[in-house]
């Protein structure tokens, strides 16, 4: 497996690659790997003849008052952790490489990156898709595989690879949780042991929604209320939102019918924690 | 030579070309094309085994109260002169195929794209770093030629493509003029007689500004002063901008040493005219 920091290294290896007719995958990460990148990798394994991981805290997705500077950090782990998985290549730049002095340029996807995440975190999906625009650039993949967990920014990156004429396949994997139903998360590493308990109150209320919506159901606001209240119940949760969407545009709707985003955002002290599901009515 | 419409025939052409070990040079264009395109053509042609001219009427770089609708267009010519000068092919998309409905993303640079003519077309920079991205992503040259005439164009491109990690070399062609001086660019259709004669004061200008700097001046304001009165003595000319700025930030010098733009924007009824120079100090 190769470890690569350099963007002309990556796009050489990355080259020879597509020369020697390999299908390429990319898997982009900000790191401290657990089961859910493991299940991108794996996914990306099966689509593709050569598998590159990125591992990049990409710095232009967190605001000034987020958690950029202790998001968990381990090189050594994900290094081994990739090698297990026969990833072929690391790609692993610095902060610099990526955004040298008087970097300029932003990659923005108009309305939907305003709503549910977006309008906590006003200037976290400009974030992404610049440095995925960036990573497309530099890696040059035929497919590029990202986790259902985070369902706005896979609904963005399709939009915005399809936009820009990106010549891209976008593969969504489906979410992995722990045996309790916690949807697996570099972020639930920074919760108390109470915290953690009571976190389970985020997969609970879509286990509701679910419920709700297959027993016909088909009130938007009923469904939300009783999401709310159940998440409520656990004293340290803090909402953020609560919503059900369509999985397309992203806008609130009314009644549950056809394909529909349950997603929510929940506070846990400092921990923002997210979660969703996609009814199919 | 072909003639290509379709975004996944462009693809497929070019990758042809590019296993083929083929280096390939795209000249992008609004068409209307005049001596100015031609010679970006030409030096393509000399730094590349394929070239690709793209003519499309960018509607994201006008704004509502601009002359989209009335700019020039002569498909036919234009493909013959493509014809003439060897081109391998001409992308002549539809505005549906480059922006299809729920069209959502947009590049921007920083900066750079709020000065100069980003001032009078506050939007103007945002559509054409959009559509050469999507060219880009479409053809994927190995280079692309723009005119100089666009000064603030070309800088803004060269970011773009240095932050997005495009890699594609981009590569400046000096400026075409009439015989007596004014800029070759395809709005000079638009001028009437009387205007197209006092037009010239742009390049003279230019032409003042630089031997100014030549004989000792180093007084920006002074130098603005003497160029905004010549241009000023054309009864016909409405200044839009007269600007001494540094080539790479486009922030306005006051003191003329190294290299600086010396560019001018000139209205002659509802046509806007730009011209500029590069003093080397």
């Amino acid at each position: 497996m190769k470890v690569i920091n350099d963007v002309r290294d990556m796009r050489r290896w990355t080259e020879r690659q597509r020369l020697a007719g390999r299908r390429l995958a990319l898997v982009p990460t900000m790191g401290y790997l657990h089961e859910g990148h493991l299940s991108l990798i794996r996914l990306a394994r099966q689509r593709a003849d050569v598998v590159v991981v990125s591992i990049f805290v990409n710095p232009t997705q967190f605001a000034p008052n987020e958690d950029l500077d202790r998001y968990p950090r381990d090189f050594e782990r994900d290094e081994a952790l990739c090698r297990q998985e026969g990833v072929d290549a690391v790609f692993y730049p610095s902060a610099q490489t990526m955004y040298p002095p008087h970097y300029k340029t932003y990659v923005i996807t108009e309305d939907l990156s305003r709503v549910l995440c977006g309008k906590s975190r006003p200037s976290h999906f400009r974030g992404v898709t610049t440095i995925v625009a960036k990573l497309f650039n530099i890696v040059r993949p035929h497919l590029a595989v990202f986790g259902q967990k985070d369902a706005q920014q896979l609904i963005i990156i399709k939009k915005m690879t399809a936009d820009l004429n990106f010549d891209i396949d976008i593969i969504g994997a489906p979410i992995v949780r722990e045996a309790d139903g916690l949807a697996m998360s570099s972020r639930n590493a920074y919760l108390n042991k109470e915290e953690r308990q009571q976190a389970t109150v985020l997969y609970k209320s879509l286990q509701l929604a679910r419920r709700e919506a297959e027993q016909g159901n088909r009130s938007a606001k009923d469904i939300k209320k009783k999401m709310t209240a159940l998440i409520e119940s656990a004293p340290l949760a803090r909402i953020d939102y609560v919503e059900l969407v369509d999985t397309q545009t992203l806008t609130a709707k009314e009644r549950i019918e056809g394909e529909t985003l349950a997603a929510v955002a929940v506070f846990f002290g400092k921990t923002r924690l997210i979660d969703n599901t996609v009814l199919n009515l």
